[in-house]
Order: C-alpha cells, then structure tokens, then sequence
C-alpha cells in the first residue's frame, strides 16, 4: 500500500565504523572507537548489555585504545584532524574529561604499551628523532620520561615489553618489504631473524615467556609463517604449520595458544597454534577480514572485522559460535541490494597473473559504466572489506574494478616488492591491461569507462588520465601524489629512511621518476577532472594536488577542485565523506 | 597515579532520553525515539542484539511510534522544531526516507491507531474542528479521508477501535478533572460510566472483545480504579482490586491479562489482573516511574521508565528478572554522586499534608543554597524521575526542594481539583509554607534561596516573586505564564473549552485573574531574574514572557532573557538544553 524511494547518498554513509577497541580486565566493559553521532569518540558497553554510551566528546579520530591492567582507565590515542599528530591521554573508564599522558603538539606518540603492573608506559615517539624515532618508558607514578633507545639506520618502533621490563623487542623499518626485528637486553641489540641480505620482514613479535619470543617473518620465504626465538640460545626456527600467509598473532593465556591472522589474497583466515601440543586449527571467522582480535584472561575472543557487505562490527567467540556485539549496517539498504565482489584474475602484459575484484552493478540499475579504482598503498590492497562508497556507486549502477596490480600486499614479497622503484611502469600497465581483459570479456564497454583513485590510487588515477586518456570519460583524483619528486620532498620526517627503495632518488633516478610523474603529462590530461584534497594530510601534502590543479586550469581544462579544511588523508568525519561522494556522483553523472 | 576532574555541566545533560518506543509484530525488531546524537532520531535493535542502528536522520522529536500490524512500517508522529503541530508519517522498517501519511502543516494528528489488517488508521485531528477536533478513518489503499466523529462540547479523542472497525470508544475532556468516556456504535453514544453531575476521569479504555470494555476511571471514588462495560447490557461495574491508584492499563492476549500502573504520590506500581481468575498480582518493576508498557504477541513485556538517579531504559521482562535493553546513564558520574531524593511531607496554612521531594547536596559539596521548584502541570507533580538538571544542580552543592502542591496529580481528583479556579493563592501558600518548614526543620536557610520553574512553575516562580520577593536572591523563569489574560487567549484553540474551569473567565473572574497574575506585581519584582523562552512555544507563547521582560527592563530590574529559536514547550535539543544549564548555573553562581 505504501512504497518507499530509493535510498539516497547519505544512507550509504551512515554507516558507522569502528576504528579500535579494548577490554577492561574484567572483561565486563568493552570500549570502542565509532562514529556513531557522525563523529568520532569512545563508546562504552557493559557486557553482557550490548548497548553503548559514550566515553568522550572530543569528536575526534582515535589512533589506539589499551585498558590500564589495574582497569582504572583507558590510554587513548588522539591526532587532531586528521594530523596524525598522535598524543596519549588517559581516559576515566565511566567518561569523563580526559587527561593528558603525553601530549607535544609537534610529535607523534605510537603503539604504547603498559608495564604489567600498569604503572609505566612504554612507547615510540618521533620527539628528539624525526626521522629514526626514540623509543621511551614514561613513569606515571614519578612522572619521569626516560630515552630507552635511539632509532637508527631505519624508523625504529617498539614491538614488546617483557613482563621483567629487562627486555625489549624492537622493529627497525627499512621498507614495507624490509623490517627486522631486535631482542635489546642489557644494551645488546639481537636480530630475531637470521641474517642474510634477502630483505624480508617480521609482522609480529613477542615475549611469551622469559625464554621464548614467538614471531610472524617471512625470512627466506615468500609468505609470513610462525617462527620461534630461544632467547637463551639466540636461535630462530621456523615453526611448521599450514602453507598461508601469516601476518599477525595474539596469545591466549589462558589456553595457552596464539591465535594467527592469515592474510592471503583478498580475505583473512584464523588459526589457532597450540604452545604445548603444537597443533594447528583453523577457526571458523564471521567475517572477510579481520581488523583485530582482543583474547581476554578469561580466554574469550573478541573480534573487530568487516566484509564487502556488512561494515566494521565486534563480535564475541562463545563456544563455537559468534556474538554480533555491535550491529552496524547500511540504513534503508536490504542485504540483496549490496553487492558482494566477483573475484577475476587476468595475465598482464608480461604474463604475471593479476587478482582484481568486480563489483558488479545489478541488471536492473545498471548504467554501463565501470570505474577503474587503483586501490591506495601501493604496498596494500583491495580486499573484501566494506567500503560506503563501492556500495553506494554500484546501487546507482556504476560497476567498479578493482585491480590489485603488482605490488600490493597480501601476494608475497616478491609480489609486493615489484612496485618498489617501479610506481609508473608495471603497475600501471597492469591497470590498462586488466581494462583491456575486462572489455574482451564484455565485463566493460569501451567507451563507458570512469577512473577513480585515492592516494597512490590518486596518482595512478593521474598517470593513467595523463598517458592513457582515450580510456577514460572522467577521472577522480582523491588526495593523489602529482610530482614523485615534490612527494619524496614532502612526506614526514619518519618516511624519509625508505623513501629511495620505495619511490626512487630525486637524483640518480630522475628521468624514472620524471617518466613517472603525472604532472609531466599535463598536455594529454583532457577529461574532466574532479580533485579532492584534505588540508591537513601530513602523507599526500595539498601542494601535490595545488599544482596539478593550477597547471590544468591554466591551460584551460574542465577541472573540480574540493579542498577539505578539516580532513587529513582520509575521512574522519561524516558530512565530509557525505560531501565528497556527492561530488563525485554529480560528476560522474554530469560526465556519463 | 592518575586524577581525574569532577563531571562539567555538559556530562549531565550528554544523557540519552527515550521519548517513545513499538516492537515489530514479530518481536524481533524494537523501535524507539532516542537523542544518542544529541538529536533526537528514530533507532532500533534487532532483539536480542541490544545495538542500535538509525532509522531517520531528521533530528526531530517523536511523539508516537507505532507498527504497521504486517510489519513492513513503523507510523511514526513528528512535529517541527517543538510546535506540537503533529504530523503522521511513514517509516521504512529498515530505515530510508520517511513517507507522509497525513500531513497538513496547520493541523495536529493525534493518538493514531490501525485497524487490526493495518489497512485503514484512525486518530484524531484538529482539521475541521480546532476547538473540539474531529476523529477520522483513514484508508492507506484508497487514500480516502473519512469524517467518524465531529468533536463537540469538550475536546474529543479517539481512545479505541474495535476489531471489526464497528465500534469505537471516544473521550470528551472537559478538563484535567473531567473527562468521559463513549462507545459509539451504529451512530449511536453511550457513556462508560454512570451519569452523575460529579465530575470524574475515565484515563483509559479499551475493547477486550465484542462484548467487554475494560477502562480506567475514578468514577463516584478519589483514585483511579478497573472498571468493566458490558456492551451488550451497557452496564458499568467497578472491578475488585488493590487501593491503589491506577490510571493505564495494557492488555496481555497471550496471558489474558491486564497489566495495570497504579501512579499514587511520588512513584508507579504495576500490577496483572487475570481476566479468566480476576486475581490481582503485583509485578516488581526496576524503575520508580513507567513510561510506556509494551506486550507482545508472545505475553513479553517491555517497559520504558526511569528512577531520580537512571535516565529512560528501555527493560524487557524475562522469567522474574528484567533485562536491560539500552544503558543510558550519566557519563562520568558515578552512582554514589547522584541524589535519590528524601520524601518529605509537611502541613500547609490549613492544615493540609503536602508530600515533597528534597534533593539534598552532599555535605562534601554543599553551598548551602536550597532551590524551590515548584512543578509544572500544575496539574502533574515532580515524582522519582530523572532530570539531569536536578542532578547537575546537586552535583553542584545546590539543594533542591520541589513540593507536590495543593493542584497536583496522582494524590487523587479532589486534590487534583484544588488548583482548578486557583492558580495563584492555595498552590502559592503551599510553596511558601514548604519554605518555612523546611527553614523551620533546618533543612534551609533563609538567607539562602533560589527560585526556579517551568511552564506552571514558571508562572509560580514569578508570582512568588511578586508576592515574596524577600524569600529569594533570584528567580530563574522558564517559558512560565506571568498575565493569566493573555495565556487565557494565546492557548491552542483546543484548550479553549476547559480553561474556564481550569483557569477562569477573563470577565467573570477579572478579579482574582488580575490578583494571581504575576504581572500585577511587576513593583515588588526586585531580585535579580532569568527568563528562558522557546521562540516556538505553541503552550506558553512567547509574548507571556516578552511583555515581563519588557516591562521589568523598563523599570530598571536585573534581567537576562535567553530565547530558544528553535525550542517549544521543552528542549528537543540537548546543545540547546546545556546552552540554558550553563546560563542557570552562571546565574545562580553569579547571585550566590
């Protein structure tokens, strides 16, 4: 009797997101991060009661959340706007006004982690090194801060803290594909790892005990695995287990086991590994991707995690079952109407097998047209994890293809590491050839093709527009790099290290990065333009999207610019995120 | 180690309201009106995760939640920014954009209800008949309008429909005092109760089926009672029960029972009456006041209530035990700061018991101030509900003293009555003699005393004021009557008939109108004020507190004036609500 339009833009992005979470000792309070006023802050519930009440009104993003061990309050994690200017503050566990631990406008605080007795912490700080980083302990009690270690040769960051407070676990980071991890004990540094000059990485490490560090690497391999360090004999082995790509690991006291986060390609696996008997068991997930587990004392898992259809939520392992904690969905959209990707592999121009996800429009809204979307990274990559915007574009008939090129994440090292010094070339080929396969195979048509990125998604999107434009009809450029050598100019201080291997040298690689700098294509960069640019990013500073935009409205091209005063990279707040997608829409329709 | 400061002004009222709340027909979904943003919106959970999700995003009050019988909509009432002018809309059980049903922006549609296949709504409406209003049927299929009843003699109101949509049960208020109940059938009306000149209540009544109505009245007794109408004999019998006082009912189907609220002095009581056994059994409940009861199918019961120190949950009865669907509390507050308030009883200037409620500040943070408030209504009283502002104020080491004055309700219809025709001489000397005896018992000081009201209080506060002044440092007057005339004509047109009674005749009763109007002594209004006004303010307009404001500045007095632009009879608007608290506190701190 009664009919009901269809949903609109902001439906899709009232859709909360849960950024982090943590468990007081007890296990009887559960505090998270959500927007769910549109705004960020620190929500409550006290379990077994689902229903949440807010902590903080900061309307702030929050970078970490750890419960003191004695349970009094909450260590939090605050930027400013996206600054990424990561201070901690103490939280008062029923709400309240929030205090600072360690706040210096012009530093980042990172990974804090608390002494067992909860009465030192322990943290990365880019204070005294901007580009290396110090790792310090702060005395809560005697409110002393004391430099534990100096960051050297690579961005240093704290891993662990034995229970002893004598020993520590560090994380030296070469590259995205080249990190190793220390053992610092009584002022002698010790690779986890065996050395070689095959760069790899180490993902995870810890103390399980006085003797025993268990660490997720994957030294001489392709994948991440489970390795062992005897800290008294300074040995490392492998430890053998199921042929996935590990990256990351809890322990669970109690049963005495670690639960392992699998990775490989586009969704997560999770094991369990037994301490004792060293047996291996996977564990049915209620989701694609797992965002973070949290083991209570008790045992009982706690588990933040999404899929393509179904937003951030928390779910709780009782037996064999999952509790859904949280209830986060998309208003007014039924579960039929969201689309759930297609996975599609493709050869590239070279024979290399690229997996790419399509998220195709249904038949009855269909328009035709698909957006090629390079995913962000370029070391990451698109996975079945919830994005509003996918959602939203496909349910207004735009499909969306999603290639992950060479060099993301989640397909080995080697795989990952073919983007390094090579932005412009292979990656970018993988994109044209994966366009070409889709319309071969009449997943796209020819003429019906929009391009839009993010980051080094942006970039791409700008390479792709300057040197390959017959493609596209519209190409949407989301705080992307313009000028390989303005970006290496400009990225934070703690970037720099890794800058030469990841991008290239300003000068013995020039003509490569000239080469691969969209803003050397200006002349060919003809469709209409939509540029989107937070002012306060701190990685893809607004110069990048200034230039190219002042160059193309110079020689007189169709060019959108939307600047965000209060966003970083990334959107923290809902009316911007609404804004942004609206743009977009209107271009894309305004372009079809 | 760590300190944390006291709860700020804003933590109080960053308490979540719950204005009303319906349950799919399946049981699994529970809708219910809520400011979690800080607006209030339409949210739900899908039993039994206890999570909430947003259906609208209008920041808008509810006044009605209803499911559409089949379970595919929610009707939902809204009026605009607080102008009470109600409007029924449709609301997708999923959440989307909201369809209208009846709207017609100068018309109110009140107290909805389905026929029992959900394909006709019927309510009551002041389109034809603002005086009186009208009742009429509304088909969703043919979109047909039908006139059933036309208003007449007293304001009329749709109380029920039978299930063969034959029968309806209609009710004249006369005045708060008076109001009768018909069944009106084959165009023929017949009262519930026995003809008598004694004025009497009838506060609910419904069909059991098609022959018994089950009503609520006070009918030949002071206290509300269960009655039965036999609608074939047409004769009314009082129903054996508990002396209490009752004044809703709600019917059980699964159980065959009612659930009664008996309302006596400052807190509710529930009890079941099995139709089949007539027995009578009390229910423990976990609140001191219900809001709404809601039975499902299934015989589960679901309540919204409150304590003085729990803001509105909504609680699900389980076995025994209630279960707690939503958590709202006060952040950062913990129990033990919170006031259960003293209930005080004390005689009057002729000897009659006053009950009143005493929020006493603990002696840790006590200023010694105690603040009068007399009570809204008047024909309501304060009760064990909570109100953030009491316990901010307390919190704040005021004292607060809130007597149940001769006018108000649940002390029974002759008390009730005594403000009738009085609004300004026994209510006042009530508020006055409570002063003295809480002076008297050491309970105040008289040096130290603020007052403060709203609506009827705001009318007392300032006649008090005018009368005696001396008692006071400062009076704080929220959207209050200060000229009986002017409110007597700016009423809603529905008002019109009972505020003779009510109030009395501009003509007949110019005397004692021009005695008890505040206005009469702007003279003697010599201490400092605070008057807060709701620009929207349908009940109180605002000229009542313009023409005060205009004249007391005209002789020179200390007065600030807040007008809420986007307010009525109430904050709807929690920034709007600590905007005002601040300027009370301010105030009160200010004249200390």
């Amino acid at each position: 009797m009664l009919s009901f339009k269809k949903p609109d833009v902001e439906q899709f992005f009232k859709v909360f997101n849960i950024e982090d979470f943590t468990l007081s000792p007890d296990e009887k309070q559960l505090v998270y991060s959500t927007n769910l006023t549109g705004h960020y802050n620190v929500w409550a519930m006290d379990l077994p009661n689902q229903y949440p009440y807010p902590l903080t009104f900061n309307n702030q993003s929050c970078h970490g959340l750890k419960y003191d061990p004695n349970g009094d309050y909450i260590l939090a994690s605050f930027d400013h706007d996206g600054d990424e200017l990561t201070q901690l503050y103490a939280l008062p566990s029923r709400g309240g006004e929030i205090q600072d631990v360690r706040v210096e406008a012009e530093h980042r605080h990172l990974s804090p982690k608390f002494s067992k007795n909860g009465k030192r912490i322990y943290y990365t700080s880019t204070k005294g090194n901007k580009t290396y980083l110090n790792i310090y302990c702060y005395d809560l009690e005697t409110k002393d801060e004391r430099l534990l270690i100096e960051g050297a040769e690579a961005s240093t960051y704290l891993m662990d803290v034995s229970s002893d407070e004598e020993s520590i676990i560090t994380l030296k980071q070469f590259s995205n594909t080249h990190t190793l991890a220390y053992i610092v004990q009584n002022g002698e540094q010790t690779q986890l790892t065996p050395k070689t000059d095959k760069h790899h990485t180490v993902d995870s490490a810890f103390f399980i005990d006085a003797k025993s560090i268990y660490l997720v690497t994957d030294h001489g391999e392709d994948n991440g695995y489970l390795a062992h360090f005897d800290i008294e004999s300074k040995s490392f082995t492998k430890v053998p287990g199921p042929d996935m790509h590990f990256t990351d690991m809890y322990l669970d006291e109690k049963e005495n086991q670690l639960y392992l986060l699998s990775s490989k390609g586009v969704e997560d696996k999770l094991y369990t590994f037994c301490l004792e008997k060293k047996e291996w068991n996977e564990v049915d997930i209620p989701v694609s991707i797992i965002d973070k587990l949290v083991v209570g004392k008790s045992g009982t898992v706690f588990l933040l995690g999404k899929t393509a259809t179904k937003p951030s939520n928390i779910y709780q392992l009782g037996g064999e079952s999952w509790l859904a904690l949280t209830n986060n969905r998309i208003p007014a959209v039924s579960d039929e109407d969201l689309s759930e990707p297609e996975i599609i592999t493709y050869p590239s121009f070279d024979g290399l097998e690229i997996e790419a996800l399509f998220f195709k429009a249904k038949k009855e809204v269909s328009n035709g047209h698909v957006i090629l979307w390079p995913h962000g990274g370029p070391q990451a990559s698109e996975r079945k994890f919830f994005r509003s915007y996918f959602q939203f574009l496909v349910n207004r008939g735009y499909s969306i293809f999603a290639p992950n090129f060479r060099g993301s994440s989640n397909y080995g090292l080697a795989y990952m590491k073919m983007v390094e010094g090579d932005w412009g070339h292979g990656p970018r080929l993988d994109n044209i050839h994966g366009l070409e396969w889709m319309i071969d195979k009449g997943y796209a048509d020819r003429e019906k093709i929009f391009l839009m990125g993010g980051s080094y998604g942006g970039y791409m999107a700008l390479l792709l527009h300057g040197r390959h434009p017959d493609y596209f009809k519209g190409v949407i450029d989301i705080f992307g790099v313009s000028n390989l050598f303005s970006f290496i100019d400009s990225v934070p201080d703690h970037w720099k290290p890794v800058m030469k291997q990841w991008v290239g040298d300003p000068v013995e690689d020039k003509e490569r990065l000239t080469i691969d700098s969209p803003i050397t294509y200006l002349d060919t960069m003809t469709k209409p333009m939509l540029i989107i640019q937070g002012a306060n990013d701190p990685r893809v500073v607004k110069q990048e999207s200034d230039q190219i935009v002042e160059a193309l409205i110079e020689k007189g091209r169709d060019v959108e610019y939307l600047v965000l005063e209060d966003e970083g990279h990334g959107f923290s707040k809902k009316e911007n995120e609404i804004k942004v997608f609206r743009a977009i829409l209107n271009f894309l329709e305004k372009h079809m």
